[in-house]
């Protein structure tokens, strides 16, 4: 108990101050005083070697910025506020394509001219996510209202959106069984149900996907996260029958992102969950989404299956053996991933496994998880942190090496790695008040499903 | 001089009996017997893994095979030729995504339903190379005319093509200096103009980048190369003053492919050429293709030209000096790229440098490109072909590692291969024959500028 204690007690502090360094390091390089918004493009020392500004790292680092100022006691200083308001402003005057349309671009110029524009709804999305965050921190409905508009139109009409949820559906594309487990169609109502819909606290009617929601049913929006109704919120379907089904994939049955049939395609025999991109990293990004929702429906059977299929299995099948470190990319049947870069790793599915692992471990009280957080904690520390300049290498080889020597680009911005650091740091917290109240030295793990609610 | 002779000898023997393997490996493992086309995406030893048919791929293999067929007595047996035709039924009859409509799907089921399109031009243009290969070793004008009207529909009106060359032009990209230098769109001027234009004959007037085109001007359709109309001739405006300007990226000037300004943006500063993607073998593939262009037009100062800032600069840069082989991508700065395959070696750089050294020796004499031949075809040699099953591994790591099992994949099919290999045995027998002609040993290398209409 007392050992147990002691290194809860030093990852703590070892997480917390490496958030400090982190949070800092983006402070100091990646704020653009003269235009606004913030560079992401930064090299090793935090130099800017690209100033284009890509819209989904604009709107994660306001929503990061907006959540270490509501959650972190540290962190409620005016410097960071400001900062996630001025980014704030800057997605607002500049990220909509061509206003009032409700279309975001992907990347603007610095000035915050549109360069590049997907088909997809994710920059959409962060932006709403970003939107939220400010008005829960500031209480200014422009925010929301903002927020509100841009996600109304992806989810709604879809009409500027033709080649996303809405899209022309080939004939090859089959409807019969699961929805696709890969490609941008696929992961779309993902974020929109998981990473908008429930950080966002929107009802479940909101951000159903396109197609199963129903036309006249009128959109409502809310702060407060909603229980299901009966027939349309999507995280409770997913949890009674499809959940289960869907993790099929990973035992065996393959299931194609291209032709959505059974057939053997590369694409379907990814080890992955469906409803996302195919890698052990987005399994286990999953695993928490779906830990929070089982604890919130308080369903143990659900938290049971999750642990088993979206955290232990991905975590077996996906850490290298040789080398350590999770694998990008898998294939369900043991063939060759075709992308080049499955043997990489990367940062963010270990900065997800260590959020995974050590929620596993909190909800469940079965130390295996935490052997494992301690286990790829230990690895992602030593790998990927650079205690020269600060936060962390994004890419390295199979080996282990550095690849890649950029601390941000334009997929890794102020995001991923602040984000477990202060969920782990809140998570270990918790921890160790529990330990502090167990009732005696040797007693039984404590409850299985706990408040949680300040996770994240 | 009989060293010379023996090594070029030596080269012919081992490039002719590779041909011979490559080939023989896609005949037997590749064709389907049931519903026609060819599975690409296939395993170390030839088994398939996923029978999806890349329309690239289709109408690659049917080219390559006309190609064989047309140039190689050996290969003129009709097994090779009724496969070539049975690849060009396949696309006819499936390759469009909704026929009378020209826009051709980027990949199909097995049975040929349309799974993914895309907004490029891509699989049109190599679906009118394969078209216009069929036309001529088989003479029937089905085949001309079809890839005739799916070029047309390119290269004129672009309505079915938002996306790609007509598509909308967003206020960051700028349109002074040169045009992109990297992405979708920019590549695709260069792809009408060299693969598809000079490689199939066209003339000049079809395949003109979009916005160049006299609206006015009548389409034409011819399989003769047809010299340069003033003003209208891209190859010759490129080779007039564009290609030197645009030399100027890898000199030291940076020219952003996303706002198409001069900005320090990292897809400007990667070193490639303007007209293509951001890499090495890109420059070297559009190397000896303006190689072709300069006989063509008998200009030996653009070959000059060429030699230095197509060949060699891309060589000197991107050649890994610790373990050999060229960098999939590199920045023009030294800085780090954002790919994160940067550093793996491919195999198509490499069979494009083989050509490209080969010809570039064969034009000019200068022995420190027959050099840089031998070295480059040493090590692909040596790394990327696989004794035990036949063809080449596809992807190898930075320390020339197998990162990636499979001989074919969604990129990689019966194509570069065999095109390096066929042209590198033609050119070598041409540097035979000129020295078994030569008029007396020690007498100065053959002429500078020699026929070389068969080298593809």
């Amino acid at each position: 108990m007392e050992k147990e204690r002691e290194t809860l007690q030093a990852w703590k502090e070892r997480v917390g101050q490496e958030l400090d360094q982190v949070v800092a390091f983006w402070m100091e390089h990646s704020h653009d005083q003269e235009h606004g918004g913030f560079f992401t493009c930064l090299g090793r020392d935090g130099q800017v070697y690209d100033d284009l500004k890509y819209v989904w790292l604009q709107a994660r680092q306001v929503w990061m910025y907006c959540r270490l100022y509501r959650k972190l006691e540290r962190f409620r200083h005016p410097e960071l506020l400001d900062s996630a308001k001025a980014g704030g402003e800057f997605l607002l005057r500049y990220a909509r394509v061509a206003p009032p349309g409700k279309k975001c671009a992907f990347v603007l110029t610095r000035d915050g001219r549109p360069v590049k524009v997907q088909r997809t709804i994710f920059s959409e999305c962060f932006y709403t996510m970003a939107m939220n965050e400010l008005w829960r921190v500031t209480g200014e409905v422009r925010y929301q209202r903002d927020g509100r508009a841009v996600l109304e139109n992806v989810s709604e009409d879809g009409k500027e959106l033709s080649g996303c949820l809405g899209r022309h559906q080939n004939p090859g594309e089959e409807q019969g069984g699961l929805r696709a487990t890969q490609g941008e169609a696929s992961a779309q109502p993902w974020v929109l149900g998981f990473d908008v819909g429930s950080r966002c606290g929107l009802p479940s009617s909101l951000y159903l996907p396109h197609r199963q929601r129903s036309r006249d049913r009128p959109l409502r929006w809310g702060h407060q996260q909603q229980e299901s109704e009966s027939g349309t919120d999507w995280e409770g379907q997913l949890s009674a029958g499809e959940l289960r089904a869907v993790s099929t994939v990973r035992e065996g049955r393959r299931h194609c992102g291209q032709c959505r049939g059974l057939g053997p395609h590369a694409p379907g025999r990814i080890c992955c969950l469906p409803y996302s991109e195919p890698s052990p990293g987005h399994a286990l990004e999953a695993g928490w989404f779906l830990l929070r929702h089982a604890t919130r429906k308080g369903d143990p059977e659900l938290r049971a299956h999750v642990i088993d299929k979206f955290l232990l299995l991905p975590f077996h099948s996906g850490w290298d053996p040789d080398h350590g470190g999770l694998f990008y990319f898998q294939d369900a049947d043991g063939l060759c991933p075709t992308q080049l870069e499955w043997a990489m790793k990367l940062w963010w599915p270990h900065s997800e496994a260590m959020i995974a692992f050590l929620m596993g471990y909190s909800d469940s009280g079965d130390p295996a998880l935490l052997h494992l957080f301690y286990l790829v904690a230990e690895y992602t520390f030593r790998q990927f942190r650079d205690p020269e300049f600060g936060e962390w290498f994004g890419y390295l080889s199979r080996e282990g090496k550095v690849a890649l020597t950029i601390k941000g680009g334009p997929f890794k911005g102020c995001f991923h790695v602040p984000r477990c650091l202060a969920m782990c740091e809140e998570m270990l917290g918790a921890l160790l008040s529990r330990l502090a109240s167990a009732p005696a030295p040797g007693a039984p793990s404590p409850p299985a499903v706990p408040d949680r609610k300040g996770a994240e």
